[in-house]
C-alpha cells in the first residue's frame, strides 16, 4: 500500500480512535513513557548513527545540535507525557446545551479533528511530543521525520506504537512515513486528512503551506516587534527590549525590530544600542537611526538597511531599527511588515497601549513585557502543539484544544421541520448548561 | 486600482473596523435597513432589467425564481437586519481572563477575522445578508455578485455602501468586484483576505475551493442520510424520511440516502416508498432494493443503481437507497459515501444511536428527527453565516461567532522571561473570570 492509501485507510478507522476512552488514551501515554524509559539505550544507539552520519556529511552544529537525541530530551520527553496524562480530555465537552423546543434537545460536544498529519524537519523529540499530543486528542496520525534523524525516528516511532497498541488504541491510530517522496504524497491527502502540522525551518513551512489544500496550522516566520513609546519607562523598555532580543534569538517569539518614537528617539537609542551590546547584540537601521548613534562609544557600527528589509526575521543577535512619528505609525509598520505573531508597546500612556493593543493585528498584543511570553507553557495551556498566526481555528500559542472540533448532537422523538416551516409549531430556546 | 491593490488597501484599514464601537455598528444596520426601503422603487427596477436579460437568455425557472428581488425578499431582509441589530455583539467577549503571576494578566478576546471575501451566485439578498453579518462583526468584506444580477447588485451595494459610511464607518470597509475576471483575482489575495465564503451551486463552491489558497468556509454538497435500524418505531421512520426528503429537496440539509437494516427491509421498505410516493419522491437503490419492492403497488418502478452513486446529492425528489447489515455497516456507508453534512439515526436502541452519533464523522448526528433541521436559524444562532462541512474552526450550521476570532492581550510592569528560564521566577496560574 502507497501512503496515500494508507492515510485513507487510517481516515476510515479515525472514528474508532476518537471513541476511546481517556483511560484508554491515558493509559497509553503512561505505557509510552515507560517504554521511552524501557528502551532507551536502542534510541540512544539509533540516534548515534544519525549523529555520526550528520558529522560526516559537514551538517552545522547548530542543526546537529537539533538532531540530538540523549538522556536531557528523553527525561523531558517522558515529563511531559507525564503532564499530558494529567491534563484534562479534551474530548466530550459539553459547549452547548439547548432545548429548541419541548422534547428536541441539541448538544454541542468537542470531539477530535480525524487524521492529523505532522511534518518535521531534523528534532526527533518533536516526534514524541506531537504523537503524544495526538494520541491525549483522540486523534489519528501520520508522522513524517526528517531523514537525517531516520534511524532515531524509526525506533522511536516502533517503541511509541507498541505501547499504544499494548493500550488497547487501533493499531492505525499511528503511521510513520519514512520516504521523502511521501511528503509530496501527503500533501495531496486531502480527502483524508484533517489538518496538517509542520515543524521546521521557515522555508521548510511555507513550502509546507503553498503546496497544500489541507488547512496547515502553525507559522512561517515570527517577525516580532518592540514599540517604544513616547512615555515609556525608558530602563523598563531596555530591559524588556534586550529579553526579547536576546534571551533565545534562534526562536519565533524573539523580537526583530525595534520601533522607537521620535521625540525620545536621540535619549533612548543610545541606551537601547548598549543594553543590546552587553548581551552580544547589535542594531541594523535606517538612515536616521545610523546618524543619531553614529557617535556613540561603545557599540557595534549601525549597518544601514532599506525599508523593504523589515519583514527579515534574524534568529540570530541582529535587530532592525526605525524611528517613528507615534503610536500610529508604529501599528502601521508592524501590521505592513509584521508577520502577525506578537507585538509589544512599552509605554506609561494607557490611551496609546490601548490604542496600540486595538490596532495591531497580530495573535498576541502586549504591553510592558517581552514579547518571548508567547508559548503555550508559559500561556498555562500544558502542552503546547504550534503557535499559529493564521486567524482561523486557532491563533496564538495552540494546546490540545487546538485538537479538536465539535460535532452537534441533536435528539427528539419523530421531530420533523414542516410544522415549524409552516408556523403550526415554533421554537423555545432554553439553554440548558 | 485593481482589485488585489484595493483589497491590500483594505487589509490596512481592517484594523480600524474591527475597532469601531457596537453601537456605531449597530447603527449602521439600522441605517441600511431605513436605506432599502426608500430606495425599493430604484432596486426592483433595477431588478427587473436583470430579469428580463434573464427571461431572455433562456435562463431556467427555477434559477429566476433565484435572481428575483422583490417585496417579499426585501421584507425578509429588513426583518433580518433588525433581528441583527437585536443580537449581542460577538466581538470583545473574554474568553480567558488569567494572572499567569503577580502582575501578569493574559486575556484572550474575540475580534473580527479581519478581510472576508464573498463570492455568490445567482441571489441578490445574499448580499444583503452576508454584508450586514460583516458589518455587525466588524469585518471588511469584499462582495462579489453573479453577473446574472449585476444591476440589482451594483443598486443593493451602493445603497449598502452609503448608509454604512453615513453611520461613521470606514469607507473602505465594503467593496464590490464587478468584473467575472475579479473572482480569480480575488482568490490568489491569501495575503490579505483572510477568509472566503462562497454561495452557490456545489460545482460553483467547488471550483472555489479549489483554486484559492485562503481558507474557505462553507460546504460544496450536501449528502445527508437516514438510516433506519432495526429498533426503530417504523411509522415514526417513514415520518422522518418524508420530511428529511421532501419539506425542501432543493437544499443541503435534505437527505439523500435512505439506508434500512436488513432484518426489518422487507416490512419497512415498501411504507417507505409508499410514504415517499404520496410526496411525489422515488427511489433508486441496490439490486436488493430493486426486487424488495418489485410488487409492491402504488409506487414509481425503483431504478437499479451503482455503488459509485451513493454520493450523489439530488437536491430533487429522488432518494438512493441500500440494506445494510446493522448500524455499523450503515456508519461505514456513511463515513464513505457521505459528505460529513448531517445523518441521522432512527432507533428506540440507546446503544444502537449512542454508537452512530459517536461514530459518523458528520457536523450533525441526530436521533429520531430529520437532517432538515441543520440551520444556523433553527439552531437559535439568529443568523446563519453558512453551514460548514469542514472541521476547522467552525462546523456545521455557522452563526456570527465564525466571524470572530481572537487575540491574546498580556499586560505587565516589565516583566521579562530571563528570570522564570532560570527558574529564578515561577507562574503561578489563576484563572479570574
Amino acid at each position: 500500500m502507497d501512503i496515500r492509501e494508507q492515510v485513507h485507510q487510517m481516515k476510515l478507522e479515525a472514528p474508532a480512535m476518537a471513541a476511546s476512552s481517556i483511560e484508554q488514551r491515558n493509559h497509553a501515554l503512561e505505557l509510552v513513557a515507560q517504554a521511552l524509559e524501557a528502551h532507551k539505550d536502542q534510541i540512544f544507539a539509533a540516534n548515534e548513527k544519525d549523529m555520526a552520519a550528520a558529522a560526516e556529511a559537514g551538517v552545522a552544529q547548530t542543526v546537529q545540535k537539533r538532531l540530538r537525541y540523549d538522556e536531557g530530551k528523553l527525561r523531558d520527553g517522558v515529563a511531559g507525557l507525564r503532564q499530558l496524562v494529567g491534563l484534562p480530555d479534551p474530548v466530550g465537552r459539553v459547549l452547548l446545551d439547548r432545548e429548541l423546543d419541548a422534547g428536541l434537545e441539541l448538544k454541542r460536544v468537542t470531539c477530535p479533528i480525524g487524521v492529523i498529519g505532522v511534518i518535521f524537519e531534523a528534532r526527533p523529540d518533536a516526534l514524541v511530543q506531537i504523537s503524544s499530543l495526538c494520541v491525549k486528542s483522540g486523534n489519528c496520525a501520520v508522522l513524517k521525520g526528517g531523514r537525517e534523524t531516520a534511524n532515531t525516528n524509526r525506533v522511536l516511532f516502533d517503541v511509541i506504537h507498541e505501547a499504544v497498541v499494548e493500550a488497547g488504541l487501533p493499531a492505525g491510530c499511528l503511521l510513520q512515513a519514512e520516504l521523502h517522496s511521501e511528503i509530496d504524497e501527503l500533501l495531496q491527502c486531502d480527502q483524508d486528512v484533517d489538518l496538517l502540522i509542520p515543524r521546521g525551518s521557515n522555508k521548510f513551512v511555507r513550502y509546507i503551506m503553498e503546496h497544500t489544500k489541507i488547512p496547515v496550522m502553525g507559522h512561517s516566520s515570527g517577525v516580532c516587534h518592540v514599540y517604544v513609546d513616547a512615555a515609556a519607562d525608558q530602563d523598563m523598555a531596555v530591559r524588556v527590549l534586550v529579553d526579547a532580543k536576546t534571551q533565545y534569538p534562534a526562536v519565533c517569539n524573539a523580537a526583530e525590530t525595534l520601533l522607537v518614537d521620535r521625540s525620545i528617539a536621540a535619549e533612548f537609542l543610545p541606551k537601547a544600542a548598549r543594553g543590546l551590546a552587553e548581551r552580544g547584540a547589535r542594531l541594523r537601521g535606517t538612515a536616521e537611526v545610523c546618524e543619531l548613534l553614529a557617535h556613540v562609544e561603545g557599540i557595534p557600527t549601525v549597518e544601514p538597511m532599506s525599508d523593504d528589509e523589515f519583514s527579515t526575521e534574524y534568529g540570530d543577535y541582529v535587530m532592525s531599527c526605525k524611528v517613528v512619528d507615534g503610536v500610529r505609525e508604529a501599528v502601521d509598520h508592524i501590521n505592513r511588515y509584521g508577520s502577525h505573531h506578537t507585538d509589544a508597546i512599552i509605554t506609561t500612556d494607557d490611551a496609546a497601549a490601548e490604542y496600540f493593543m486595538q490596532m495591531v493585528d497580530s495573535a498576541g498584543v502586549y504591553r510592558n513585557c517581552s514579547t518571548r511570553f508567547a508559548d503555550g507553557f508559559r500561556y498555562g495551556f500544558g502542552a503546547e502543539v504550534g503557535i499559529s498566526t493564521g486567524k482561523l481555528h486557532a491563533r496564538g500559542p495552540v494546546g490540545l484544544d487546538g485538537l479538536v472540533t465539535y460535532k452537534y448532537r441533536l435528539v427528539s422523538h419523530g421531530d420533523i421541520v414542516a410544522p415549524y416551516a409552516s408556523g403550526e409549531k415554533s421554537f423555545h430556546y432554553r439553554d440548558l448548561a
